[in-house]
Parts: C-alpha cells; sequence; structure tokens
C-alpha cells in the first residue's frame, strides 16, 4: 500500500460530474474527470495531492466518494458554477463512444493556485487540460524533476505550439494511437513515438485501448497487449487510470530504470483493466494490493512464451 | 533447416500473380497467392505438398520462383486459360489497401486432385478458398490428423453453412479479427474466440495486423503484440506467410503442446514481419533461420518484463 515515506505526486486535472450509459447499465452524475482517475488509480501506489476545480453542485457525497487517506484534495478549488460535466453513451461496440453533452462549467475558469505544501513535489502528472494551464502548474513547483504528460486532440489542433512547450519540458508523455499519428502527421507509429521523442520526452508511452500498450525508452521498445476481457462495463476513465497507475508505479520504486518503467506499463494496465469493470471509479476504490498483483501475474503469463 | 524426416503439410490454396502498388514502390505481375505464402514460409521448417491451380500465362519464371528442394508442386494443375490474378494499392497508410483488379481466371475451376503421394499426410493447410474445395481437399486425404484452416469473410457470408462443416472439422482456425467478429456476431474478441471453439476447433488463433495475434488454446489466453516496423514494403501475403510460419513451426517440433503453441505464434509472427520487407515472397526466399531466430528473439525482449 501507499507509503508516507514516498513523496507525493501532483496530478493536475478535471474533477467531473459524468452520466454514462453502457450495454450493462446506466450510471448518473457519478464521479469522473482525469484528476479523479489519475488520484484513484496512483493512491494504490502513493500520496496524492490534486489540483482541480469544481463547482457548487460538487456535493457531500461527491467529496466522500473523493475522499481517501493518501489524496490530499487541499489544491481543489470550489467556484460559483457547475462542475465540468460530461455525458456519453457506449453501445454494442464498447471500443467507440458517442458524447451526449459536455459542459464546462467552473473549468472554463480553471486557474490554477498550488497550496504551498504542493510546490516543493518533485513528480507531477499534467492531465488533459489547456497546454497554458499545464503551463503554469509547471512554473508553480519548485524544482519539478518527473514531468508526465497527458494531452488529447482538441490540443494538438487547436494549441499545438503551447503544446509542444508543455511537450518539451515533460520527462514522459503518455498518449493514445490517434493522438500520436495526429501530433507528428507520422502514420507509423514507432516513427511518431521517435518524432515525439525528439521534441523533448525521452520516454513515451503509447496507449492502444483494446491492444494494449508501447513503451519507447530512449531507443528501447516494449510493447504488452491489452488483456483479453470478456465483460467490460465501462471504459470512461481507463487512459487515467492507466497512468495513475505507471507513474504511481514509478514514483513507489524510487527508480526510473527500463525494467522499472517496463513493469509500471503493466501495473497501469492491470489498473486500467479493474477500471473498466465498472461505472465510474468504482472498482479502483474497491481494489486489494494483492488482486492487482495477481492481475499483472496474468499478464506475464499471458505474453510467455519459451 | 527443412529436414527429411519430417512429414510434410499440405496446403491447398491459390497461385496468383499480383501487381501491387504501394508508397516504397511497384511490383508487376509477381507470385501471389495464399498456397505461395504459405509455402514459401512453412518451407523454412518443413517439406510442403502444395494443391493448386495455375493458367497457360505462368511462365517459367514462374515456376522458377516457386521452385525449392522442400516444395512439391506435382499437386499444382495447369488448366487452359489465365493465372488467378489480383492488383492491388496500398497508400500512405500502409494498414488499408484498395483492390483494384481481382481476375478469377482459372480459379473458377479448380477442382483439386491430390497426387496418390499427398494422400497419407496427415497435416493439412486449408488456405483460404471455396470451403467446397476445402471440404474436398480434406475427403482427398486418407488421414488428416492436424486440420488448420483460414478463410475469410467472402465465405462466412455467402457459404456459412460449408464453412461451418469445414470449421467442425479442424483442429486449429486461423482468422482475422474482424473476420471472427462477422463469423459469430460477437464483438468482443475473446467472446467470439469462445464462440469458434465451440464450433469445433479448439485451438483459435485470431490475427490482429500491426496489433499482433491472440491464441485460444482450450481455456488458456496467449497474445502476442505486433513488432514495431518502421518500415512496411509491402504487407500482402502477411497472414498466410504467419500461417506458414505457424504451422510449420509445429510441423517440425512434432508436438502441439502449449508451449509450442505460443512459440509457433511468434515464429508465425516474425516470418509475417519479414514477409512485409519486400514485394511478394522475395523476403523470405533469401531469409535465413538463423534471422527468423533472432527476430523471434526480439519479440522475447519486446515483451519481457520483471
Amino acid at each position: 500500500m501507499a507509503n508516507a515515506s514516498i513523496s507525493p505526486i501532483v496530478v493536475a486535472g478535471t474533477i467531473a460530474i459524468d452520466t454514462v450509459s453502457s450495454p450493462f447499465g446506466k450510471a448518473e452524475r457519478v464521479l469522473g474527470g482525469s484528476a479523479m482517475y489519475f488520484a484513484a488509480a496512483a493512491s494504490l501506489f502513493t500520496p496524492i495531492n490534486v489540483v482541480s476545480v469544481v463547482g457548487e453542485d460538487f456535493g457531500p457525497e461527491h467529496w466522500k466518494e473523493m475522499s481517501h487517506p493518501e489524496v490530499d484534495l487541499s489544491g481543489v478549488e470550489t467556484l460559483p458554477g457547475k462542475t465540468f460535466s460530461w455525458g456519453g453513451i457506449y453501445r454494442k461496440d464498447i471500443n467507440r463512444r458517442d458524447t451526449l453533452f459536455t459542459e464546462l462549467g467552473v473549468l472554463e475558469r480553471f486557474n490554477p493556485v498550488l497550496p504551498e505544501s504542493y510546490r516543493s513535489c518533485q513528480t507531477v502528472f499534467l492531465a488533459n487540460v489547456d497546454p497554458a494551464i499545464q503551463l503554469k502548474v509547471l512554473d508553480s513547483l519548485e524544482k519539478p524533476e518527473f514531468v508526465v504528460l497527458d494531452t488529447m486532440n482538441y490540443w494538438i489542433n487547436n494549441d499545438q505550439s503551447r503544446l509542444e512547450e508543455v511537450i518539451a519540458r515533460s520527462d514522459v508523455i503518455i498518449i493514445n494511437d490517434d493522438e500520436a499519428r495526429e501530433l507528428t502527421g507520422e502514420l507509423n507509429l514507432p516513427g511518431a513515438m521517435e518524432k515525439i521523442q525528439q521534441l523533448g520526452p525521452p520516454v513515451v508511452v503509447v496507449k492502444k485501448g483494446e491492444h494494449g500498450a508501447l513503451l519507447a525508452d530512449g531507443g528501447d521498445l516494449f510493447a504488452l497487449p491489452g488483456l483479453p476481457l470478456k465483460t467490460v462495463c465501462d471504459p470512461t476513465g481507463a487512459g487515467d487510470s492507466f497512468a495513475g497507475g505507471f507513474v504511481g508505479y514509478i514514483q513507489r520504486s524510487g527508480s526510473r530504470a527500463n525494467q522499472v518503467l517496463r513493469t509500471a506499463v503493466a501495473y497501469g494496465s492491470a489498473v486500467a483493466s479493474f477500471c473498466c469493470e465498472d461505472f465510474s471509479a468504482n472498482r479502483l476504490r474497491i481494489l486489494e494490493v494483492e488482486e492487482l498483483d495477481r492481475r499483472v501475474d496474468q499478464f506475464r503469463r499471458l505474453v510467455e512464451f519459451p
């Protein structure tokens, strides 16, 4: 479990109230958002300091659900207005989803001010938000030493120059396959990963959903297939859960050796697979470390050959 | 290398004359077809007995290119008319192709009569042809003991009942992900694989192109990611090369133990990756067994984590 001697990871991202339908049911006004999923996953490994914003409709039940002995919420600001809210539907093909609504609410006025106690943290996960905000968070930290970045198509298309500024200051970028292609204009995935490395980060992780993940660490490549899951209830947050497991495992290990990064991909994939088993982060909140270790063993067995 | 003490694999499928364009160039009227690719790959491991048909335009240069000390071509019939011919183009996105023409030619009159010397063979690869022809080949063998089947969407849509008859008599089916979903009506891939197993074959291999392959062996699952390739010249025949490496490795091993099947997927994937490096089966014809072993080692390294 998380250990007080491990220094916290700062995560800056969204907290959302989601309404999600899938063939397995419907979840109304449940917790969502990149920072929420990341914290739920990474707190299995280390303490987490959250930087985010919510609105006045963020009720006591939501605060209670976010609360966790390892998660510091003092950097979550409450602003007048509504919490960022997203609604989506997964149909029979669980790999595709339709967005029904996106209401930015207070997210439009997100202007993070980091609590004093966060500023000395050296590891930060910049979840998918406006690159200008990501830069502000980065500038608020005294000495960021391990900067992990996520982004998405919207920022690639609308603010690529500022995004590239953040990328240049990152040690790791976690990105999905389509985004990697879009960011670089390179269709070939290993080629795209190399181009991203040339922008700055020596480590690039590409998430491929059900097809697993690729890790480029300098010139070394690691690939992990997806765990074949017969039941996927709700894939929302799988990417941020992956990031939480990945960064959390590295932080707990206290090393960025290639072998640690490889195993971190397996832990990230394992946490993401649990995330998909229920709506919101429900499954992560009751997840035991032993279950997680067993699932990583399933990955080991899955890819093993003489 | 192939060994005279290993009994031959019978392969029944097409020999084609292909014209292929890709961002890397153009190859006009080169050898193609499922039986050709399978034989080029599997002859790295075992002797091969080919059952196929060509037309009168199949010239000495084509015969010469097909010839190999381990490949018996006495089951290749020449009929009046033209050899099956396919033309296609791969554009910037090498994972998609457009068919420019398909001329069935003598393939429309393909009615395989197996040479006497083939009939005692126990291992057979039924490449993608009309299920009625696949059944005829199967019935021509005295005691088929290891039947490996490939098929494609066309037969799933046009003759599913006869196809299911062949599936029921198969030990292994090799199929791509879309076909597995189409055959079963099940979008979830592990679910689709289970449904295919219920039709008969205890072993199901699903090819996912650049995303690798999945193997279901009874209740056991193995997954191998694709090797991240920076250069793909021509993916034509990759699937049949995979099958050739997979079945060839198993035949040479003389065992169908789970560990052998897992390693066979790696050999199939390695052969397929070489196939993509040049047009036609050009790369396979100069491939050394040591190169193949080294590429399988690359797969081992690719998926290894502590």
